[in-house]
């Protein structure tokens, strides 16, 4: 790959842009994998590399162990999920999810999903009413809502093993408000404007997850 | 050893593959280790190093500390658990529930026991069942089962501690479907082709029963 | 930054000085991401520089990823949260309320504030109650209480977008003796006679609210 | 130090025992202290030098954070707890329980005594019992107990800020089968023939106090 190298199919992509998504990529894999959150390889990371017309996406390969750095760990492909040069890797099997998210919100530049103990709890004991709202949490500034007594919602959605269906599910209740939707027992895709932002969100879901569990534990005491 | 070297009961050890094998083990051995999932010197991993009509076995040595790495970590058997090479490591003291899986089924590659606190709750809570069973669960995928609604039953044995009990116990009713057997306050057996898919069945039914522990303690609210 | 430099306020600051505290907040901050104590870029760390007339701070740069080290990690303010030389970083959100600690208590090093899913459940418990009080733990030594029988309490204050109010209402609670303050579903802050004591009441306090948690939940069987 | 060095109180300590022990002792620290184990500060472990007529032990000093290394992390005491040779370091405060525990069992190798919220939880729950009984484990074996439905028993004594009377105590209910003894809402210590005996006795203890405890919570649904 060189600079601003030409894909067979036309696209440019400037390498060091490349470099940055993948070392960014890996240095949240690494994170998130130490703190058990890709369990039996699963989970999947995407950043954007190239924005406008032509989008970009740097995304996690295929059934790879999160917790093992290899050549083949990312790929490139773009807004429709087809990589943008040939290659025998394949994309997350889920990437129809991370790409229906880039192409509704425009200024997305990061999706990350995980699956926790504590997100599939919550999207299950959640998921008839398709949401849970948080209240009185200072880690909903975190989230983007820095007003007194502010509350956030995550939309949860059904699991779907037809992806394009969990895809479009997952596409219809996102808001780019949420930055965040629960698939019921798989999972959480959040995201942000950068894989920073993506990254603050998912943690502070998680924070809000855990908070949630403990406190009906001790609810009915 | 040598490459090819014939050990002094005539089987032919490829240096390379034993190599190979060694390695795997010692970055499972370490990765489980930091999760805290060989307590106690507990649990004990086998990597098949030959196929074919004398398999050849390599497994943790007996009663050594799992977050410390040394020479003497691992040691080759034959498929009855007899080292293939004099040696005065003593192969660990469970081997004979390995040998009896990787007899049972010819295509496995890999078996890895741990203890963890949630399957070992998991195990007592089920035992009087003789099995646990799963739905509805995206990780259920990564135990082999994709399809919509799919469930998965891992079978619970007692525990002997009379090891060729025990081997024959969970010999019995161990399927190759099942990718695990759990052993009533003793831990879970999991197994798979090879050290990767090994893995990731061993990380997702520890995932199940941690949710499983939560789902029942959250239930009666 | 020079020895002894002269800020273009007129304030000195030994350099020596402030590459110590520095450094003691980059293994602090380190030791405490590594826990998860810093959800979604939350929480703040500060340690005294310079004491006397005009004391200097040095403290966390607001919005930081506290598992990420770089140059601008740290800022030094001064008693009234100025920074004390010109700079493009912003000292934390809630610098007021490490400054209203540090002014006082003359005699304090160090403030550490952050967010646990243990501490905000417990703030949340006892929030109504405005303080929680714990007796009879070996682990009260470590907040200054040796005598048989003794026992410790942390007071509790509502949270505050507002940041000079919720300093003000940290400050009204604040006793040297409580060694911190709980925010209502915002964490907790502790302080010390220097970074070393600070932590040990932070870690002391922390252990006390998740046994907490766990005894209430155990408590009614 | 030299080899065979004699001290000035005439007891002579081979260098590379002294050395050896210190590096066990470092060993333990880092392990047990990445787990949390050592909250505050507190905690302390011990391993014994020199055996025969007069007993030397390298024991952990005063009020050290154990998560950071320094040359005065450790030092030598007699079976008395006296220091072998002048040196500004204070042995833990808890010295004399470690000593009470080498002149009891002269085969005791090794002292090691830690916080945690499970332990923290078992010695309160039980603590009017004065012992809590676990049966039907697996790692009973690892506290040396083979026979099919092996049990055994952890003492638990009152806690007592004056530590010849803390030392009295656990010496009273000590018996080297036990392998711990738990001080109510203070921890436990362990010990072992040697270091690595005392390490495996403490995590079977710590696996099945947190076993307990979930036990206990699942015990009523």
């Amino acid at each position: 790959m060189t600079v601003n190298q030409t894909s067979n199919r036309g696209i440019e992509v400037p390498l060091e842009a490349v470099q940055q998504a993948f070392d960014t990529l890996r240095q949240i894999k690494t994170r998130l994998a130490e703190r058990g959150w890709f369990p039996a390889t699963s989970g999947n990371l995407s950043v954007k590399v190239a924005y406008g017309e032509t989008p970009v996406i740097a995304i996690t390969a295929s059934g790879k162990d999160k917790a093992v750095h290899t050549p083949e760990d990312f790929l490139l492909v773009d807004e429709n999920g087809v990589p943008v040069a040939p290659t025998e890797l394949k994309p997350s099997a889920e990437t129809a999810v991370h790409t229906a998210l880039y192409r509704k919100f425009s200024e997305c530049g990061a999706v990350f999903h995980v699956h926790t103990v504590s997100n599939n709890l919550v999207s299950d004991l959640y998921g008839d009413d398709g949401a849970v709202t948080f209240t009185n949490h200072e880690l909903i500034k975190a989230l983007g809502h820095w007003e007194e007594g502010a509350s956030v919602t995550v939309p949860i959605v059904l699991n779907h093993t037809h992806i394009p269906a969990l895809a479009a599910a997952v596409e219809r209740v996102a808001s780019w408000d949420s930055r965040g939707v629960l698939i019921r027992n798989h999972g959480i895709y959040a995201w942000g404007e950068d894989a920073f932002s993506a990254l603050r969100h998912l943690e502070a879901w998680e924070f809000l997850f855990e908070y949630e569990i403990k406190r009906r534990l001790l609810m009915s005491r």
